[in-house]
């Protein structure tokens, strides 16, 4: 007697003894395969860097840091509406004792004002026009009373007083923004005002999702029969988005050795195969892999997604993901989600907002296994969801988020606080 | 004597006759001002729906209730990779006392065995596959043994173990998601999975922005002399696209009573006006607003953006945005994001993370003034920014955040717990 002929050792052989015997001759913890993927990254570096419109850089990330060419305002400009003035000349000026000024024209946001103020003048002044040589004050508007020619400045005011310097928001040569940063609409504003048209950011991470599964029909089909239809590449389509990257699912690709070998040496950055990616007869991708590039995991301690698979071909990263879609997803989070920030310049940290809770009951787990549990936020309990497999894609939808049990810990007690990821 | 005759009055008298002569006549508090926007928002609704190709609804709003029209699966299936069986045939079974079956043929997902399992009989399946009739449970591989055409069940099953029934993820009739939902990655999957290639969605408000300033250069200009260029225009337009608005700016609309008219006049839902909406001059746009439209509100007791002015033209929602660009993003983010986000269907909170933490200092403010403090973290404390004004845009770049200190409020005393919203 043998263990069953129909399934082919996976090709990776860890060098941990600590197996356990299942479809795969062996698994490896889901830390230690992070760890692999981790030392393959920081191997790689980030994806090269292009240039984007400035209209088009919201929320990407930053390639180069950027210094400013240009002080920010170029000139010395008015910080309120009013009068620009010489503080001397009002000096013990108040309401009762209105000091006046000989009104001498008006300068308006890119209208200067021809020539310098003498002593007793005032000019007219609008918030953010250039001050005229002379004035070193402005007078708001609330504190003045014209009368014909003049005004009236009804209290005194320090030198300085609401004039803005040259070089006030962003002086020339100094570091306005670094790389790495994710950018925020206000930044765009910045590089505006410093001349960015465009700005050196970091690739966005192109993404193949391979759905495989003679089984599937494409998005917009009516199920029918033992067919069912593509759930997994729309939604790795949108995590990919989510994460940074651009995916390309141009359809189902059959189970067939060629069709799916076409696929995977696609022209891109990450390759995630969706199905087909067990040990079973027409799981063909595992070893397409490991004969073209390589095989580094194959069978993890996690539930779901324990037949999860990852490798390189060439520069790609692949991710062979199972094609239940509760494992895909999960399985995309835990390792594909991770390589698609960390390859585009993001955080490595998922995007998902974090709260702590504690639990409404025993959380069992394996101290053996990573456990990745669906769970319900009520009245600031954590309540995991009732048993539902890794084919119930609803359940991820119902949920408020979830919960991670290492693969070293045998869970939680009922009241333990615990660390929710919020699916929102 | 009598007040600026330059200074227009704007046309908007607010009942509220606890006036604070600047240059406006008298200004409504924020909470005032927020309260009139709700109302109008209330009043105005949402969006109309649109249908959205499923691959591009990540992240948009659902407009209805989705129903399913179909069990999924829509037949039994194998929730491991194993043997078809059926349980009473190996009641009993161990590992050292292991029960034969006679496997009769093998059934793939999408690959329907033809007949029905008789007693004895197993048939090879796949995860996810078609169960033909007879079969009862999934015996996982793990615990069989295959020789020739005979598998050894090692362990017994109970009757169900590893079998997905029909409607086991979504049962027909049932709503899967609510309107108002903002689809998640595996919401696509589940609508995928029922049949949808499109889904209603509630329409993206149209924003128009409509930058003024003869000073100013379009983006991409090296500012020069006493040009500046426009930071305000990419800034919002990056802003209305993080609401779940889609904003046009076609570039810098001159300080033209009729330009600015046509601009405002546009087709769209939102307006947003930066610059020339106080109550100098040039400020043309709220004289517009009140002779074509309703401006509502014109000046409001905070700091920055007091000369915010908000109000309708025919349907269309209009902001006047103050020019200087810390105050162009408060008044922003305190008015108009709200307004697009509850136009569209969104949340009325800001998407901002927030955290709370200790103050370093006083932190004051005037007790019938709203203000916008620009802070930094640090070690889990909040240092307010130094002296930094409306014009001073990098100060939101070198923020990690803000705190809000309300209207009543004359501020918090060092080690006072505030909450943050952060930038990121």
């Amino acid at each position: 007697m043998t263990y069953d002929k129909e399934m082919p050792k996976p090709p990776f052989q860890h060098p941990n003894a600590d197996v356990r015997m299942r479809g795969f001759v062996e698994r490896v913890s889901a830390e230690e395969a992070l760890g692999w993927l981790d030392a393959e990254l920081e191997r790689h570096g980030l994806l090269s860097d292009e240039y984007v419109a400035l209209v088009h850089a919201a929320g990407r990330v930053l390639a180069q840091d950027v210094t400013s060419p240009v002080n920010v305002p170029n000139f010395n400009r008015a910080m309120m509406d009013g009068y620009g003035i010489r503080a001397a000349d009002i000096r013990g000026a108040t309401a009762a004792t209105p000091i006046a000024l000989e009104v001498v024209g008006e300068c308006f946001p890119g209208k200067p004002f021809a020539s310098a103020i003498l002593a007793g003048q005032a000019i007219r002044i609008m918030t953010g026009a250039p001050l005229p040589p002379g004035v070193d004050a402005v007078l708001p508007v609330e504190n003045t009373i014209r009368q014909g020619t003049q005004v009236f400045a009804a209290c005194e005011l320090e030198h300085g007083k609401n004039y803005g310097n040259v070089g006030e928001d962003i002086r020339a040569g100094e570091v306005v923004l670094r790389a790495g940063r994710v950018l925020r609409p206000q930044d765009l504003g910045v590089l505006s005002s410093i001349g960015h048209g465009t700005v050196p950011i970091v690739r966005k991470p192109r993404v193949r999702v391979v759905v495989t599964g003679d089984e599937l029909l494409p998005v917009g089909s009516v199920p029918a029969g033992s067919q069912i239809v593509d759930a997994n590449g729309p939604m790795l389509t949108a995590l990919v988005g989510r994460d940074g990257g651009v995916a390309n699912h141009p359809g189902i690709v059959p189970d067939d050795r060629q069709a799916i070998r076409a696929a995977i040496e696609d022209d891109v950055d990450v390759i995630l195969v969706s199905g087909g990616s067990s040990v079973g007869q027409e799981d063909y991708v595992p070893t397409l892999l490991a004969e073209h590039g390589q095989l580094a995991v194959h069978g993890i301690a996690m539930r779901p997604a324990g037949p999860l698979g990852m490798g390189r071909l060439g520069e790609r990263f692949v991710f062979l993901l199972p094609g239940n879609p509760v494992a895909c997803l999960w399985g995309y989070d835990l390792f594909a989600s991770r390589a698609i920030r960390t390859l585009g310049g993001r955080s490595i940290d998922w995007p998902y907002r974090r709260t702590i809770a504690r639990l409404t009951r025993d959380l069992k787990s394996p101290p053996d296994r990573l456990d990745y549990i669906r769970v319900k936020l009520t009245d600031e309990e954590v309540e995991p969801l009732g048993r539902s497999g890794a084919s119930v894609l609803s359940s991820t939808t119902r949920c408020d988020g979830f919960v991670v049990v290492p693969t070293d810990s045998a869970g939680y007690h009922a009241g333990t606080e615990v660390e929710v990821f919020l699916y929102d």
